[in-house]
């Protein structure tokens, strides 16, 4: 361990503790009492069973913002895995294995380490540095980053700039950033027929023949045509169930639940007119549970964007790419302060899986990208 | 009791017994008991697990079959009866309630009873008079009538005419026979598609969006128009499927079992060509599980519909209405004898439902309906 880096220590530390979501299990701690010894006041904002944490440095404008979560979704088949998943460790290709090591521990030691330097380097900094770590990114993510979020809004505490840790690298280390998401928003559509027994059919009203020519017009309608920052408004059915079991039986009604991924060219509004203009248009008898997971954000070209385009730039040599591509994160919570929020993070593509791993010098890397950045926006 | 007719005194004794598919418990055993009295011969012709029997009387042609089962479907939950199912009795509205009632215990008592009296009547009748009666109808349908009359088939047993005890009547008893069913088609459809996330859509090919256009086209398509004797073939969907669970993932494949009642106007090699050729058509990657559940039979008009319908107008003032519609019955294994075969039994607006009844009266009614009909087709 002694010729670790800083880096690798901390996230050897964090992903040895088996914080399956929404659990902490001490990581907050290690980062607390780590952030304290450099100066930073903490305040613990636990919510439900969820445990979070604020932390600031300073006490003047602009501020600047680490966010992360230090849950991991499970491991999965145990035995599936080379090693246990919650004992890091570095193979001789010097890749860091362990569950959490890409989403989002190595993430978070590496905020650490460079905000440790920073701070030793500029103690007389610009502005404020904060941390908002939640343990519930994983889960339901309602009483995490959320609440931490509604209640700095409530008394007005400001954010400018935000880096969420998220693995958001493709190939390479900062080959790309996240400068926005599309909003996702869900809905439960319920059709009603009329149950009967097969044998007699025109006694029935059949739910799956009735939803079937809407559910091809909703497949095939083009909802926007996104815009510079985002990719058209795409919608997908996940699950269809309609039937009794039996195979005589006429079902009375089929539940199809749907999702968008929206641009910012159009609106929630807009969207359920849209879906609902298309039953009515069929005829149908109908209802839907709608429910909002996210509205989309947007972090435009600007300062953020541009030290942190800088820094991958000068650390990798990669000209980073903004997307808004890819799920939703706690950006989407983030954002709603009014702030320029930006992802960035390992290599995403063994994250959530069995074996999920990067290449360990890239913690050091992003040690030094975290470090620039900060050195870009708030070095006095 | 003693003041009960012997067809309800029958009725009641064979409704005690608890014969849910396949049990017999000791129906049977009742019904060759009074054969035997009156001079048929009994054959015991258990399959599996399953009781039935062939009884017969008389060496000569023509040969007429009484037809039936023993066994009843479940009694549901037995607190929503309004007294134990397998208690029979009857209220003061003259109602004969009980699990079997109508379907088709009550049909079986009037069937012994009425060749109670004709053999004692008619001593030296014409022909033969048998039976086929099976303890599995209700359930798999495999151990019972089809494997009797792949027996009676291979050594040449032969049958002219076969009245099958169902409940064939709608609103008063005699109103509607049976003279054929339609054909019954099942098939469970897989359409494969390609699993992914929702957040990247290009990524994956949704097998709903994919199924939808050919589920459409086939729920529109006419089979055939049907003739004389059928309705138009019908196609229905009884159960669809898809999705992990998960609101967030596009399902690999979508499963639709779907079932064909078809008429004598379409083929099974038929269907299932048309079927193949509309997936092909929309381009799908699809597979279908197919199993024949019975061929369309059919009675024409002809001594054993003629002597049916004049019983009936005898007995009760009305004239019969002779139909292929409903659901599939025993007699499409009979029909393969090809022998004439029509159904006839009570009324069956409560069959397979909790409180199962019909008026007491109509039985000994049809007593004398079965009793007519003998007269008409072997009376010497």
């Amino acid at each position: 361990m002694s010729s670790l880096s800083a880096t690798l220590q901390l996230a050897f530390d964090l992903i040895s503790r088996p914080s399956v979501t929404p659990k902490d299990e001490g990581c907050q701690q290690v980062m607390t009492d780590r952030l304290q010894n450099i100066g930073f006041t903490i305040e613990q904002m636990p919510f439900a069973d969820v445990q979070n944490f604020w932390a600031s440095h300073g006490n003047s404008e602009p501020v600047f913002c680490f966010a992360g979560h230090t849950d991991v979704v499970p491991s999965g088949t145990i035995d599936k895995w080379h090693k246990d998943p919650f004992t890091p460790y570095i193979d001789d290709q010097g890749m860091l294995y362990g569950r959490g090591a890409a989403d989002m521990k190595g993430s978070l030691a590496a905020m650490i380490v460079a905000t440790e330097r920073f701070i030793k380097d500029y103690p007389n900094h610009k502005g404020t540095i904060t941390y908002l770590i939640t343990s519930d990114e994983e889960g339901i993510a309602e009483h995490g980053t959320r609440a931490v979020v509604e209640t700095l809004a409530k008394r007005n505490d400001k954010i400018d700039w935000c880096i969420v840790g998220e693995p958001s690298s493709v190939n390479q280390l900062g080959d790309m950033v996240k400068n926005g998401r599309r909003g996702s928003l869900n809905g439960v559509l319920t059709v009603r027929g009329k149950q009967g027994h097969v044998a007699y059919p025109h006694k029935a009203k059949n739910p799956i023949f009735l939803a079937s020519p809407a559910i091809t017009e909703l497949a095939n309608e083009h909802w926007d045509h996104g815009n510079e920052f985002f990719p058209p408004t795409s919608f997908q059915i996940s699950n269809i169930h309609a039937g009794t079991g039996a195979n005589n039986v006429i079902p009375g009604e089929l539940v199809a639940e749907f999702n968008f991924r929206f641009s910012t060219e159009s609106t929630v509004e807009g969207l359920k007119q849209r879906v609902e203009q298309i039953l009515n248009k069929h005829q149908l008898d109908w209802h839907i549970d709608w429910s909002l997971s996210g509205l989309p954000f947007l972090t435009e070209p600007g300062q953020l964007l541009a030290a942190i385009a800088e820094s991958i730039h000068s650390v990798t040599g990669i000209t980073t790419e903004p997307s808004t591509s890819g799920g939703t994160s706690d950006g989407r919570f983030i954002a709603t302060l009014g702030c320029q929020v930006v992802e960035l993070g390992p290599v995403n593509d063994t994250i959530h899986q069995i074996n999920e791993h990067i290449k360990a010098e890239d913690l050091n890397q992003l040690t030094e990208i975290y470090y620039q950045t900060l050195v870009r926006l708030l070095a006095e």
